[in-house]
């Protein structure tokens, strides 16, 4: 069993956890031999639960003592390139969670210390690896829709993000953070850059949840243009309570594609006519993408295994992350604001 | 306004004020001039709530009084024979609600007085009124999905039947009511007639409420063989609180056809992740069967106005009423029933 | 049938043959007892498939010669503010074609000569009537889904629209006549005014249909704010082959609720496991909205002949035509719009 | 990594690689050290594969020189008894697929290797492993529906099966085969045992695909008695080429609830509106029952690891082969059969 990945996880969190359970229940031919966190409890819990045999409270002295061949940094935002960049001088490939970062600065620094030290780099962005988004894409780049004219994408999570997440201080709010995948999302389907978009938000929760952070919002509509002419929709609600909601629909010259559903389980209850019929929803992200996560991991060993390019990588992580800064922009200015502003201050 | 068809409404009830208000509301060409019904009560209601001018306790009284085209016959199924009989030879075109009657013998009379008087005869079969089971049947006349191999049939309905509906005396039980459509379907749909049937019923809910006819049953479940050698179910519940749901399932050799569903609007309401979400149904079967109704009526008056011949005709009631009563042998006497028997007998 | 209600109808092409074909199929106690149009051929045509007897290709003549309580104007938006007008002035109550006009001005003129004459003025918003988005009004206004906090509309039409209506000259193009019911609906359901707008358009098949006007679009998205801050998006293509498409999606503070869906029927046609299964959809506005068309004309007959003032009027119509003038001038200008720059203005 | 359990695959065929994939790639803590198969070619090709070390073309050359603690069973039927009593001998755990056997004799031998020699014996049924079924049996064992009084049931697959299975001398056909998971199903899910069961057949594809075995039936319908009163169907139909369809529908004293669908992936397409919406179906066993095949290896590593047993075992194999025997000898005697017929002479 020499040709395994050996695998150091960064984060022992909520999807730390996650990761660690695609490594060692669905992936073949890797182990999760260390881990890192910086809380001892957690890093602990987690080790013990997947069975990882190294802990560390950080991730120089991991690199230090321990043996592997790739990190999968699953840390809160604001450490993305700190930890990302150690990594890559140390010569390990970097699996780094969505979003790459919170500026197109700390983005730069990232892939320039990915490029020098020529290891591997993929971006969390594992609805390209769902089944039904796969076969979405397909179908688009088979013709099926014709030229598509504009797509509509949204996610809308259920609980409170963490602390750091929501404090546009630490974190970049409901569009940097919920609305990640969708930034990437209508940039791989439509095959095309943004050219502007404009931004609304608005504040329906905050008082009640005692959240008074400057431009705090709960609720984001964005209108998208393309470079190619083509419009969209991307909007973002968190926390809403009523299911974990990711769906998106591309309209084409030639015709309409849905992607996702509200069902969550492929059950139906009926006890009360008056009431109606009753179907589960996704509860969470894992329910939803169950298998974009497993199959994420498994792309990543699989390219670290044969020494290849894994196919979402940091140049998408780097668009998603403009997409949001032109978002976020736009509702602070109140006005549309093109890509190229950001990317050129970026 | 001289062409405008007559009509006597026969039954002031729940079908009768179906009937009146598609007449009314819903159907041009037409007047219903007159309504029978022995309990005055009802009978004042229904004829003041659509209009209606002259009201007769008894149809004989109304023929003699009143001028009309054609009656719509919407009594309990016992008093079916001597109503249509009575209208036929008075000469009036007759539309009779489903089941045609409980005997063949009584099918015979009524289709001897038919014939021998000239006058137009339609059963209310409005599922082939319905615009989805008039779309499926053309689908399946086109061929789309072969020969049709296999059919499964459903009536499952909300409430208790009246009185005289249950009980096996008067009425023929869920066999013979709830499951009326489902005979008349499975032989259109499938263009062959029924070779044997085997029938197996169960009584959950008859304790309960106090019911003790022998032969009642609440659940149905019918295995059919046809002639041309396809197979198929039919099964009815009644009472069942969930829905009135009515949905046919067809195989063909080419593949499968479904008419129907569970939904009942196309609205869907989540709120609560843990419970999912929440789709209305058909809460009875004037709301399943809206343009089933009104068409069906369209098509009797339009045929009484041209002296054309209905589509769906005695000799298509007669054949429902022999499926009823060959799956009721059937269990009575624990073995598979031939059509043959009933058909000879009869 | 003294009490019948005698209707004028304006228009004899599309839509005042769906309106006929209600008046006369589906609405108790009225008669259309005269149509105008000033091409003889549509005239005559429409006025013998539903049996019309007088004719006359002005409404000054048919005011003139004939007698009738109201008139249903369905005649290109550029026709309606005289058109109105005239009935007004002649005591008809009116029923009119959404939009209500091309600009406020014209709004207002109908308005003041429907308050000076007294008459009752119902717009054409269907919608309205329909029965799933009346439930879904009711469920919202029971506070279901809490505070509504995002609406997302759209409507999306097969065929090109005729050229009075695609021309900005004449017509405003997908946003005034093919969005007109969206407008209505946003504020309807939201209970709320807009506040500002932010359009998008795009232009992906005028070349290939060689359209040249100027500010021709195809494509248009949206982006909504309300006075009370609720957000949300509207958008529209036409033409675009693929349905009737007309859905809505609203999420307030305690869940989601969405109206219509892509299918046409509850039929479904499995044939070929590679190519999945087939469910009709809904091929014309007429298929889709077949009881908002029939209900919305069984409200105005009933209003007119009770004297009561119809639930959808002219101060709806107006908000429709600021909200597409609203949209129309931000794509144009490249900005966001506030509603009270079109109303000070208009 | 001394406690992985070491697993001897015992079939090299479709279902064979089918489970070698699931320990492989989706169970952790096993390693499937050898592979057993007659046809060198298919042997080879499997392990290479999915990298498994030891190759044999029998059972008991395998359990001479390797090392392992369980096998698992992947073989046509009729090798069911000889293989998994050598295994028992050999004190080997067992995973056997479905059925179990064509005799009750067959199982009771089985049955009785597995008990002398103390062994764990897990059934292949893995839609009790597949988490829509079980989330359907929790909601029903939590009442939700109440008392369960009908069942419908229906496994209907693409494809001709293999030579073996349709050949009634070697299998059991369709209701032994195709069906053998709804026998399993319907016992568990209605937690009651068959009290009778009344068949019918029918040959539509025989004789275009050249089958002229006495008993060749490619529809089946089965009426179902259960002991307790409950009723229902089973219907099997192979080949069929629309897709890989598994639906169940029960119906309780309280309401109805459905498991599966047709749909296959959460995509729709609409690009004619002529011809409807498509969605994908399940093309195959293996995409509609990913998970079930997935979670059943887990399980039984899970137990040969803790020494537990299966939740699913040798009598509920036995009691679906009592119900194909009791479904086949209805058929062939065209009368309703008990199933103490069959476990009398069995």
């Amino acid at each position: 069993m020499n040709n395994f990945v050996k695998i150091c996880m960064v984060g022992a969190g909520r999807v730390g956890k996650q990761h660690s359970g695609s490594l060692t229940s669905s992936v073949r031919a890797c182990q999760v031999v260390a881990i890192v966190d910086p809380l001892v409890d957690v890093l602990t819990a987690t080790a013990d639960e997947f069975g990882i045999p190294e802990r560390y409270t950080s991730l120089a002295e991991a690199i230090e003592r321990s043996q592997f061949d790739a990190v999968v940094i699953a840390t809160p935002t604001p450490t993305h390139r700190p930890l990302a960049v150690t990594a890559a001088q140390a010569g390990k490939h970097i699996f780094l969670e969505k979003p790459m970062a919170l500026t197109l600065a700390d983005c730069d620094l990232i892939l320039k210390a990915v490029q020098e030290n020529g290891v591997l780099f993929q971006i969390g962005y594992m609805r390209r690896f769902d089944p039904d988004f796969m076969a979405a894409y397909q179908r688009i780049q088979a013709g099926e829709i014709g030229q598509p004219m504009m797509i509509k994408t949204l996610t809308h999570g259920p609980g409170l993000p963490p602390l750091w997440a929501r404090d546009p201080a630490t974190g970049g709010g409901v569009l940097a953070e919920v609305n990640s995948h969708d930034w990437d999302s209508l940039r791989w389907l439509m095959g095309a850059n943004l050219e502007r978009v404009y931004t609304e938000v608005a504040n329906f929760k905050g008082k009640a949840l005692n959240i008074d952070y400057p431009f705090f919002y709960d609720n984001v509509m964005v209108n998208l243009r393309f470079e190619n002419g083509a419009l969209g929709s991307l909007d973002g609600i968190c926390p809403c309570e009523y299911e974990y909601d990711a769906r998106v629909e591309i309209i084409g010259e030639k015709g309409l594609l849905q992607i996702g559903e509200l069902k969550g389980q492929t059950i139906v209850v009926a006890t009360n006519r008056q009431q109606g019929m009753l179907t589960p929803v996704f509860r969470t992200w894992a329910e939803r993408f169950r298998w974009g996560y497993i199959n994420e991991m498994r792309h990543f060993v699989e390219c670290v295994s044969k020494g290849e390019t894994p196919r979402v990588g940091g140049e998408d992580g780097r668009w998603a992350v403009a997409g949001y800064l032109a978002g976020t922009k736009s509702y602070r200015e109140e006005r549309p604001v093109y890509l190229k502003e950001i990317l050129q201050t970026g």
